[in-house]
């Protein structure tokens, strides 16, 4: 991997130490100038015709973002959102009283919110998947409770924001389709640093966003239906591409995954999302895993030999997400510090939001990201700031 | 009004004849700049340090919108789209079985498909007000249908997007309220081009984008949520901005209008949006509305005189949409023309899709939709061109 060329082709590189990229990543220019021609010749012509002649790319986009996850074009939606992502494909799911919903322990919030929607409104039941002893979703316990039956979905993150481990994904699709429930895998975190691919996961429905790891734009994000389980599932909201109004009291819901789309969007921010897919596709999905996970374990093994530095990450498998906290200075201050180091440092706050547990909620962690662009010189320059704000 | 100086802060104003406007208009150059200016600064210091770094121009958004259609700051809701804002307010309201939905024969098919969807999921009963002698929504069987009881819901459009009639949205909204019922108000067409108050509509929700009469960018919308509304209104999706999860199975709603918001967002076009709503604010909205209506007014009468032409707007009062059809030539092949003529002219082909008459559909239209910022002089050469095409 060419990193200094690539550091080129990022504009940012020259201004910051990025390592903020689980929450949005520094984009390429190619992204950048993608979304701003579309922009400059919607303002020129006309946002319809600016659309208009770029139909070959806007119909490329979705093989693109296919290609990536190695889907088919029909079985992508564009979606604003990786939570309005997800949202259109567990609201879908048709829940009787009493059906089951297993989840994991670090669930993403907005996720656990919609499993108490659809508990309070069709009588689904919600439970929680224990940790094995790495922190990841326990295998044996999901094939148990998967074995008692009456399991309509299994929804668990890839790669959960707040903790270093990486979920088991492909394990839990053989279980999970082994007992006939529909599998909705959370890839937010996981589409652009990891290989990612929908068949060897055996998901149903995955949700991913465009601004974080595969460095599209914010705004942009997108679903995965797989053929059989798209058309089965009716969109919680429909509008007048998702289907059509055949009569007074009927309409027709579009056979392929772009059901769970809406006709009004952020057309320039679909163009950025594919050429950031382009970009990830080019420079290797095996290439950009192997880089991220080392640095993040070079990250870690650096902090963890500064005095005081607990680092959080759990998990057989990491990804390139790093937590840690200090046994006396907060979160918070250490990231202020460093955005204010003569060479500003992006990190970020991360607060436990999981409530599974009902325990105490932890103190806040200091999270960093590093994505394929940082460079071994940068993480050492954030470790030094980091020995500077505790010292 | 000063054209000459609206045109040359519109740079597409010089390179075509825009008369889409009811399509997405050409932006200002400053709400172009804005979204540009937003993203340039993403991508150099990355996407939550962009927004940080801005946060007093996002809190200043909400107070500009609300500006804009007369509501408070906590009454708005950023959403990606108009569609979404409506499917936010239509389908947070719980229906009983048998409660009934008025609409409106020309409702926007997006919007019938929710009442559809309504109709199976809860029992509500889907109800078309008949149109009075101009073709608007006919007030005395508003009335009549509201006396008989057991309407949850008055939904409507104000300016439907294939005629240019202009419904009486006041009138409905002191009917409306009179009657107990709520009233959710597509303002999608006409935030922009009309003077729209909230409170003298007396809607309780209301929908609008940023891509039409506004100027602003693709991927904006917004949702307005009367305060004593919002706060009983369980949205159909939240995530964890729009609710705090509060315990295993309990969560918080927030107690103002962006319950019905998604914490991911098109943060660049938000700022764009705001730019737009102050750019009409400081032209003027009754001026926006008195040239756009005068117009399309002046549009109609240069058609009129063409043979074979039949313009089909109706309303007591029209908006800035102008539609008709030739006796002989198709509306894609007039379109067709329009775009290829020496100075290019932006029209759109407008199918009715409206279902509630279950008659013949009629064949498309042309439809043009004149701005502030079009001139006599395009309106003069559009016809002209249109002459052409059908001579």
């Amino acid at each position: 991997m060419d990193v200094d060329r690539i550091r080129a082709e990022t504009p940012g590189c020259a201004e910051v130490v990025h390592l903020n990229n689980a929450g949005a990543a520094l984009p390429p220019a190619v992204v950048r100038d993608t979304v701003l021609a579309h922009l400059e010749l919607e303002s020129r012509i006309g946002g319809y015709e600016a659309a208009d002649a770029a139909a070959p790319q806007f119909a490329a986009s979705y093989r693109v973002l296919a290609e990536l996850i190695g889907a088919e074009p029909d079985e992508i939606a564009f979606v604003e959102n990786a939570t309005r992502a997800w949202d259109m494909a567990c609201y879908a799911i048709p829940f009787r009283p009493g059906e089951r919903i297993l989840t994991t322990t670090s669930e993403y919030a907005s996720n656990a919110l919609g499993f108490l929607q659809a508990a309070r409104r069709h009588g689904a039941v919600v439970e929680v998947v224990p940790d094995d002893g790495h922190g990841q979703l326990c295998l044996e316990s999901l094939e148990r409770m998967l074995a008692a039956g009456n399991v309509k979905l299994v929804a668990i993150n890839h790669v959960p924001t707040h903790d270093g481990l990486v979920n088991p994904a492909a394990e839990v699709g053989r279980l999970t389709r082994r007992a006939g429930a529909l599998y909705l895998l959370d890839a937010c975190q996981s589409v652009g640093q990891l290989v990612v691919d929908v068949r060897e996961i055996g998901c149903d429905l995955m949700s991913a966003t465009g601004r974080k790891f595969l460095r599209g734009p914010r705004g942009t994000g997108f679903l995965y239906a797989r053929r059989e389980v798209a058309r089965e599932l009716e969109p919680p909201l429909v509008d007048l591409r998702a289907a059509d109004w055949t009569g007074p009291n009927s309409y027709e819901l579009r056979p392929d995954a772009r059901r769970f789309e809406t006709w009004e969007r952020f057309a320039a921010g679909q163009l950025g999302l594919a050429a950031a897919a382009s970009y990830a596709l080019e420079l290797g999905l095996e290439a950009i895993e192997a880089r991220v996970v080392s640095l993040a374990e070079r990250l870690r093994a650096l902090l963890a030999d500064l005095p005081g530095v607990t680092v959080h990450d759990r998990g057989r498998l990491k990804s390139g997400i790093v937590t840690f906290t200090h046994e006396s200075v907060e979160a918070a201050r250490i990231v202020e510090r460093l955005a204010a180091a003569p060479r500003r440092i992006n990190a970020r706050v991360s607060e436990q939001t999981y409530r599974y547990d009902a325990g105490v909620t932890p103190p806040p962690r200091v999270r960093l990201s590093p994505h394929y662009y940082n460079t071994e010189e940068e993480l050492e320059l954030a470790v030094s700031a980091i020995a500077a704000a505790v010292g």
